[in-house]
């Protein structure tokens, strides 16, 4: 998505080899309008894949999964991060480890938001590592749901995330694939979409 | 809000005399095209504020947050819960006590996302005893920003949250007031809007 490859350039800012900064524009303070385009887009891309849900992980995944499932017409389920005293019934967990925050965590989504009918369209603003992306399908392996693909709208290219859900038979569809932080430079690999 | 009242009937369940829960479309799963006509009604309402930035906190807050956002054609910040190893600048803290989650947490926002020119709407998705607004109030006033209103989804009433932000000298919209969940039923105020 060239006009995102264009915001990263301008907004973003890298704070290491392998840190990016986007929080300008997306995972802090928002450009809805962004979001709305990138929204269109993937559902453009996934218009006739029957999704009949868009699931994220709070809290930087909510504002572009809710435009995506806009776009496609669609519910948002985004798993939470910590239990609450509402969350009384059956819920499905997984453990999840943030190289970003370096802490485990458990994400967890209750059960009756997801069925063994649904087709799902993962969506999260950052692949790195893929531990968020791995514990997410752990969650819909257990709810027997289906996933068409992993959207993504930056993914770090130079770290292992892709390979590892590519491993697991998924399908990564990136908006903007970043091949290299070193120098403080921004190097996009082609991306999907 | 006429159709949000009656969401609130047909999906929300009372758990207890002070408990209402509306994960299946609200704070877990998200119905998208009701958050885009709570965005709309707020964006309506507010139109004539200059209101230059919309703020929430994460999690539950970001979805109604986006839409409102887009409506008035400004900026959304959501407010962090922790903090992670991309947040290097100076940023702005205050301490929230969750009677939900029965614990006590920093929220923060980096200081370059307000400005004293900034005119703020504040949107939350629930408004109970008021203490997650009053450390985003307490943000704001550490970034010299003025605030228009609190724009709430769905205000209990028969909890202390309103009185609270109305002592402090600030204005509180709610679509939905809650006067009473006793009995497991929900009686409703009259709404703001």
């Amino acid at each position: 998505m060239k006009k995102l490859e264009e915001r990263i350039v301008q907004d973003g800012r890298v704070l290491s080899d392998t840190v990016l900064k986007v929080d300008s524009f997306l995972t802090h303070q928002v450009d809805v309008a962004l979001m709305k385009e990138i929204g269109h887009v993937f559902a453009e891309h996934f218009k006739y894949s029957g999704i009949t849900k868009v699931v994220t992980i709070e809290a930087s995944g909510i504002a572009p999964a809710v435009y995506v499932a806009e776009a496609l017409g669609v519910p948002m389920v985004f798993a939470k991060k910590s239990k609450n005293i509402t969350m009384t019934e059956e819920i499905l967990t997984a453990e999840v480890y943030s190289f970003t925050k370096q802490v485990t965590s458990q994400i967890s989504i209750v059960e009756a938001f997801l069925s063994k009918d649904d087709r799902l369209l993962i969506v999260d603003d950052f692949l790195a590592n893929g531990q968020a992306a791995k514990g997410l399908l752990e969650i819909i392996g257990q709810a027997g749901a289906s996933v068409e693909a992993i959207a993504i709208v930056i993914e770090k290219s130079f770290q292992g995330g892709r390979q590892l859900l590519e491993e697991a038979g998924q399908t990564v569809v990136s908006l903007a694939r970043i091949a290299s932080l070193e120098n403080g430079t921004v190097v996009f690999a082609p991306a999907d979409v």
